[in-house]
């Protein structure tokens, strides 16, 4: 049976082509048998990527059974992975997260992680020369997960090595990076058509801070004002978001991906006052901007307190 | 202040030596500022192997403080780290054993995890070319890692790629394995200076099995017998030691590395029923041997069961 290769629930760029590239490469390359998965829909700018490169959606799967050899990308996050992975054999680990702690192996095992903008950078690194024989698309995707993830280099979480990785990729596909941004950030932006309960969970993490548990959602966009014209709407819907994933507080922050800011959502005095305390700003009104903020993983959580 | 380099409690020679190639590494080569020390008193062979390429014993630490930025090698289970870990900035992890879970990083953090048979053996993997640019104490430490946990290539951990590594430093240092295996094993087995409780924790490590939580001591020695005569004082001790650090059981293991085999001993009917379960054994009386067993992590630990 194939090892089963999947990154984390809500599956942005970085967690469904790194899966795919990884299958790829342990295939390919390290003689193995392994299959991409998804755990939930792609989001658009996934959807775009996929399509962009050639590759058809990898199938989703609900669990892994005690049967499944697993490798997970792109998380260590038990919370974000299939309830029973601590059953499935897993196999290896790539991320670029911080450590979360609770996923357990039976044997040693390959465990990289690396403080890198996205999970396909690590992998490019950890395939050193054998990157060369890595096929088009498999390149394609790797770029479009350095771009996704590092915002085009906006986001602080890029690193010099991670600019190095995909300048060299383009520049071997011959592929314009600001062009090729410029259509995932537009596929990333288009959120019409989902309702508001799903753009609360689209990009989203849960965090307990202070003793509260948060779900704490980011919507990168090019055009925050289809979003932030539904913010009403947004507000309304996040108690019984909240309640149904058994979290305290829905926090929603619409990332400008040009403005280079973040607009958070405040809908009652928990997230005003959490706002006030983690940002140094002064909130009036139901939203607050946050200039600079891109990086849930670097700017959000890190700030975050009460 | 330095960067704090550590293995596990009850040091032996990997968890000892890597925490100070490591430390050499980070400051020496890497541009850090780092300082090994130990969780606690090393083994007999890990003191030999420290006085034999001419290191100072490592301070001993009882505890990290929030201040504390800190390096994790050849372990990543919080029982076998100070108290307040999760205190702690963890800059990394480097290591060769099951994933646990527990630990926590603040920030995307490096991690490293490869099953191989020690930590060294990873370091030297990262290390790649820098490798040449090591001192010959921190090549024979390096060197004394492999021959420790690998037991002079006989435990089943032992991989090829270890085996390799080993004997390409021994070449370059003109070191003879053997005889440093010897020295080393002859250290490790002169044991006789320990209580019997001392003896019960020298190289123990806990774990949950069925419901029961198991202090799992090894003992590797070239002297069986100096252990195995001291069996019914071992047995007396187990059940204070047993309850003084919250476990249900001891179970001592003693290797034999010469023969290949381990002696369990068989104190009571839980152990007995737990050795013929998982070993597929018949006890009869204190103690059973269990030929070609030298591996806890290999041989031990995924075998036990009620």
């Amino acid at each position: 049976m194939s090892t089963l290769v999947f990154g984390h629930k809500s599956p942005d760029t970085d967690a469904t082509m790194s899966a795919i590239i990884w299958a790829w490469y342990l295939t390919n390359v390290l003689g193995g048998d392994a299959k991409p998965v998804l755990l939930g829909q792609p989001n658009t700018e996934a959807a775009f990527v996929l399509k962009h490169w050639g590759f058809e959606q990898p199938e989703i799967i609900a669990d892994v059974s005690a049967n499944d050899r697993v490798v997970i990308v792109d998380t260590n996050n038990p919370a974000e992975l299939p309830p029973s992975i601590n059953e499935a054999t897993i196999m290896a680990i790539i991320d670029h997260h911080m450590l979360v702690g609770g996923l357990k192996s039976k044997t040693p095992i390959n465990v990289v992680m690396r403080p890198l903008a996205c999970t396909a950078t690590v992998m490019h690194d950890i395939m050193g020369e054998n990157v060369e024989k890595l096929p088009r698309e498999i390149r394609g995707a790797m770029l479009s997960c350095i771009v996704s993830d590092t915002l085009e280099f906006r986001s602080p979480t890029t690193t010099d090595h991670d600019r190095i990785v995909a300048e060299k990729l383009a520049a071997d596909l011959g592929v314009s990076i600001p062009e090729l941004a410029a259509a995932m950030f537009a596929a990333k932006s288009d959120v019409s058509s989902f309702s508001d309960a799903e753009l609360l969970r689209m990009d989203s993490k849960e965090y307990s801070v202070a003793g509260k548990e948060l779900r704490i959602s980011v919507l990168e966009t090019t055009a925050p004002a289809v979003v932030l014209n539904r913010k009403a709407a947004l507000m309304a819907a996040m108690p019984e978001v909240a309640q149904a994933d058994g979290a305290d507080q829905v926090l929603l922050f619409v990332v400008d991906i040009l403005r280079e800011e973040a607009t958070l959502l405040v809908p009652n005095d928990l997230v005003k006052q959490m706002a006030e305390a983690s940002f140094g700003v002064k909130v009036s009104g139901d939203t607050v901007v946050l200039p600079g903020v891109m990086s849930r993983k670097k700017q959000i959580i890190p700030s975050l307190k009460l």
